[in-house]
């Protein structure tokens, strides 16, 4: 595993409190959170439509400093490059079921000033995104059918991320889906380094307290992972 | 003019601040709005993407009794009946432009227990309307083309008011784009009683100024063409 892989825990808000996205938003990086998951849906690529760049936009003016990632679950990714990038966002995170030229989005993405992340629904080999790594700056392993929060963890995943983590070891690869307590383990072992997490945080009493436990799980991992490589 | 008819002021919080949706849907509320009018955009019916039902249900927790209205600019109104009603959506407002069936649409909203409103976009002429009127509460006719607030007012649209109010003098009859203190005057003498209104009123340093303002000219209106239609 490369020197620059760190964990990164970045909680969703999708089953926060969407009337509150400021106040809610606020807690979680003062909790801890290394950067905010935004889940953007636009009611074609998934069957729900949480919100779109005219709230990133304001979340924004009121968090200047925390990396914001968007996970685009939307069926026309190039579509909303630039409104993002203007709404201050940091990483544009895509599927590569949705884009019609994920090099293209890809590029189009880094001109617009973010970083680039392809996302993967479970139903999709983890092979289709071989030739894009070296254009991505991410890969976000999907542990549940994207759409709606709280559902149940798929340990079948796994084996995509250890796949990666095995051939990438300087890649950042994230999970998302189910993650909590009781799954980092899994996605510690194979190798993810970026941890998404809904509900297992924002309805915590003490999010502080599952953020750092989260993370020190991960981080023990990949230093177990890196002695492995140097040795 | 029917007696049922009244004016009713549902400001928009489209240009307000989305990450602080509560705080200002309810200063709205306290300003005396009669009812919110809730953008709910899908980026494929137009070319943005506001935030669907999960932002409002979240708001409904929070708002618990007053009449939402939401403006279904979405390429399938069908699909989020059922997820608006349980949201606690007391009118659907879908654009007769999407719904390949109006009066299945109309059925199935208020079978869901909402009322039903039908939206007419610029370009659309009023007689597309005329076959739903007896199963719909109330037509909006768009005075900007729907997407974006903080538009320029389209007055041609006033001959489509007028002539609805001619000939159903008991229809709610909605404009929407572009509203403020500079145009409620032709929305009014033209038969118009429910009244959306965005930045005119979420940006003014006292809404509750601007909306009694409005709210007075129209009713004054409605009084003056009840009498007309009375002699």
């Amino acid at each position: 595993m490369g020197d620059g892989v760190t964990c990164k825990i970045g909680p969703s808000v999708l089953n926060a409190d969407l009337a509150k996205l400021h106040d809610e938003s606020k807690r979680l990086v003062d909790a801890g959170a290394d950067y905010l998951h935004l889940d953007v849906m636009d009611g074609h690529f998934v069957p729900n439509i949480t919100f779109g760049h005219p709230v990133v936009k304001c979340l924004r003016a009121k968090i200047p400093k925390t990396f914001f990632e968007t996970h685009m679950m939307v069926s026309n990714p190039d579509q909303w490059i630039d409104p993002m990038a203007d709404a201050g966002v940091n990483q544009y995170t895509f599927h590569v079921e949705a884009s019609e030229d994920v090099n293209e989005t890809c590029r189009r993405v880094r001109e617009a000033g973010m970083k680039v992340g392809v996302a993967l629904k479970p139903g999709t080999s983890v092979e289709a995104v071989k030739e894009y790594v070296d254009v991505a700056d991410m890969v976000l392993v999907m542990t549940v059918e994207p759409g709606f929060g709280g559902q149940k963890f798929m340990s079948d995943m796994m084996e995509k991320v250890r796949w990666l983590r095995e051939n990438y070891p300087a890649l950042d690869i994230e999970v998302d889906g189910g993650v909590g307590p009781s799954t980092i383990q899994q996605c510690a072992e194979a190798g993810a380094n970026m941890i998404v997490s809904g509900t297992a945080i924002t309805s915590a009493p003490d999010p502080k307290d599952i953020i750092s436990t989260m993370r020190s799980q991960v981080q023990a991992s990949i230093d177990k992972l890196r002695v492995q490589v140097e040795v």
